[in-house]
This record gives C-alpha cells, structure tokens and sequence, in this order.
C-alpha cells in the first residue's frame, strides 16, 4: 500500500478489518458519516444503495459491514474518487462497491429509477455561509453547495428511486425546515426523524432524515442521541459506532 | 364556590394559590398545556396574548403566573366558556384573562392584527381518526378537528399576528410534517422545535413548536424532554412543571 502526498491510513475501528485512505487536506469521515451509514433502513428489498457525494467511500465502507447489497458511490471529484477507488480496493470489496466519477447530476440522467435506497452526506453550508478563507477547493465543494444544493440532491434523489424507495440523508437541524420542504416538494415523505444532541442540555447540532418516495404521511421523531457524555468522553452509543478507542481515533471530530 | 355536575376543583400545583375548575366528562388540563405554558417565548414586547380554543383557560390561567400582559382565551364551546370564565373569577383574574365566546374564524376577522404571540393546543386527530364511541360531543371537539382544521388553526394566528409576532403550539410528533407546511404557507417560520419523549429509547410524543411571522429561515432544535425516568416516575423538569406531587395529581395523564 503506497499512500500519495498527505494521505493518512486510518483503521474503521469498529469495523473490524476495515481501513481507510484519507487525505488530510480534504474531506475526512466524522461522526456526520458514521451516523448516516448505521441510520439508514437497509431491508430484505433493498437492491442496489447509492451514496450522493461519497467522497473517499467512507459510507460505502461502513455500509459493506451491514449487507453484501451492491453500493454505488458517486463523486464529482477526481481526487477524492481516486482514493476512494484505492479503498474498495485495499479492502477487497471491489465485487461489492462501484464508485463512479460523475457529477450526480448526470448519474442520475444515465441511470434514473435504478435504486431504492439513496444516501447522501451533503455539503451543509449554502453559498457564502461559514465560508473558511483557509479551506482549499476540495474541502469546499465537500462543505458548501458550490457543485451541488439542497434541492439538487433531493432532486436527484427522486430521478433515482423506484416507487417506494427509501432516501436518507445527514444534515444541520437548522437547515429542517427547507429539507422537509425540499422533500415534499419531490415527493419523498419524511418518514423518520432523529436529533442528535452535543450533550444533555444543548441544542442539536445533527439530523438524520429518511423519506419515501410516494410513502403515506406520517413522522416518526425517535429518541434522542447524544454525541458526549457531560465530562465531554464519547457516549455508550457512539462509542459502539466507532469502536472502544474512539477518544483517540476522533479527536479531530 | 358552587360546583356543577361532574365538575371537580383542582390545584395547578406548582402555581402557587391557582386552582383550575374542571369537567370531568370534558377535556381536562394534560402534560401537553403545561408543556406549551411554559414553551412559549414571551417578550418584554409581547402585547396581547391570544389562547386559540382556550377551553376551561387552563393555558391562560398558567401564563398569568409568567407575565401581566394581558390574555385572551377563545373557545367555541359555551359549556367550555362558562367554566372558563369561573375560573378567571375564582383566581381574580379578571383583569388579565378575557374569555371569548366565539368561533375562531370569527375572532380573527373582528380582531385582524389584534396580538404578537398566539397559542393552541389544538385538536390532535383528523377526523375519523382514533374516533372513541365512548367520547361525548365535548370530548370529541376537543380531540378531532370537527370545528377547526390545523391549517385553519395557523391561518387563524396568521391573521392575528402582528408582523414578526409569536405563535406556539403543541401537537403530535406524526404531524411534523404536516405543521410546518401550514407554518410555511402562512408565512409563519419555525423558529424553535423541543420534542418531548415518555422516556429513554421511546420515539417522541409530542412536539412544541414555535414560529415568527414573516421570520427569517433558522430552526432551533432545542435540548429533548423526558417525560418519565426509566422507572416510571415524573422526570425532574415535569414534576419541576406540576409541583412535587405530581405523581398524585396527574395519575390520569
């Protein structure tokens, strides 16, 4: 395994087996991407998983350790989907995981209606909003909707999905308001709901989001997660996602 | 104080001297009005406020030990009224709480632009649903949208509120969705969003949630409440909400 200019090789702790290439000047998986690859319903009709943005295929990687189901990731990027083409590789998964050099909006033209579960970890921030003078271009197309908005995904989320199939999706909860709109406004109906909270007492700084496309109304909200304990270690529940050391492996989370 | 048939008096327990006459074959006063009591944002200029289907005035009755700005509560009920009013009288409340007899789609068209924070806890279930045969017309009106639809309901605080007025209302998680697109094409922004669950690892409940008439876009989701410890007794922030024998006195919640 030869590893190019600022690239790190991180272990998927709790993912026995798993590792993962990283550039450390560009987009590295956080607990936004951890959270999303255990949220998503994966059912016994699940056929083809597509992941929107998948970067270097950190979802991908963390999905392959809950079904053998074939997964697409789709990156716009060359960059990021030249490591994520090294990292299905050096995990052996290159029978299992595709990942594609596309932008997703023409993904979604060449292949429409050909998932029922479509994922995505999208960039955050709209255009001009927390903008980092030091960020490079790489990191920017990965945290601000200069490729790619809100409705653009949940449009290309639509084009892909078979009747009933499932979207899911990691987002700021101050952002709610225009996903759900975004959503119905593409026919796919939130379905279920959950907060993610700092710690006992803070506002939540994370959502996750799953809809269906031409689903029946109805919200489920389901309990409450929270990311640290009060003295600030990680929760029992996080720490399962990532793995007992994950104090040391998340630091920079 | 002369009682009518199955009336009862009870103590608001954690409000000091209040006493709340209530029908025991009507709708009484639940964890979901003291939630929204306290919920609401009022402001060092907030006016008027208006208690959209006050009912017997549980709500106004817990907000007056919040502010001395004045309240309104509208019910379209006459027997709901006539203990409404009882109860403004036998707390010397009268002063502060105005009960008006009228349907709300009325009130909004003699009382245009009238208040900037407006409050419901309205009907939860659509028609036909969750229908009890053993539910007397009262009960009904109170739980069913028979005289008031939730698009009526934010319409309705829509032509009451003042530019960048408050409206609050609690409801049922399963209708999010539904809430904020009322919400949204009332030109009413959700501002703030605390979802409330029975315990640990239950989905939520119910949800408060409060809005800015012609507001700007920014959704806070605010720290979750437990209703119950995992042992089945009030949580700390209820029994807070009710006074310490709450246990006692909300049995029937």
């Amino acid at each position: 395994m030869i590893l190019k200019k600022d690239e790190v090789l991180n272990d998927l702790l709790a993912y026995e087996g798993l590792k993962i290439i990283q550039n450390q000047k560009m987009f590295n998986f956080s607990l936004d991407t951890v959270l999303l690859a255990q949220f998503c319903t994966i059912a016994k009709d699940t056929k083809k998983i597509i992941d929107l943005g998948t970067n270097n295929a950190a979802i991908p990687l963390l999905i392959s350790t809950r079904t053998k189901k074939p997964i697409v990731g789709v990156e716009i990027q060359a960059e990021a989907c030249d490591i994520a083409s090294r990292n299905v590789v050096m995990n052996h998964l290159e029978n299992q995981i595709e990942v594609v050099l596309m932008d997703m909006k023409d993904y979604v033209k060449a292949y429409p209606k050909s998932s029922n579960l479509v994922l995505c970890n999208p960039p955050f921030f709209k255009l001009g909003e927390k903008s980092n003078l030091n960020e490079n271009e790489s990191l920017q197309i990965a945290r601000h909707e200069i490729k790619v908005t809100l409705n653009e995904i949940v449009a290309t989320a639509k084009g892909l999905l078979e009747y009933h199939g499932r979207f899911a999706m990691v987002h700021r909860p101050n952002r709610l308001i225009e996903i759900i709109e975004a959503m119905k406004a593409n026919d796919i109906e939130p379905k279920r709901l959950r907060l993610v909270y700092p710690k006992v007492g803070k506002d939540s700084h994370i959502l996750l989001i799953e809809g269906v496309y031409k689903g029946q109304p109805g919200l489920k909200i389901e309990p409450p997660l929270y990311a640290h304990n009060l003295d600030g270690s990680y929760s029992d529940e996080v720490k399962k996602m990532f793995g007992e050391d994950c104090n040391a492996a998340t630091e920079k989370l």
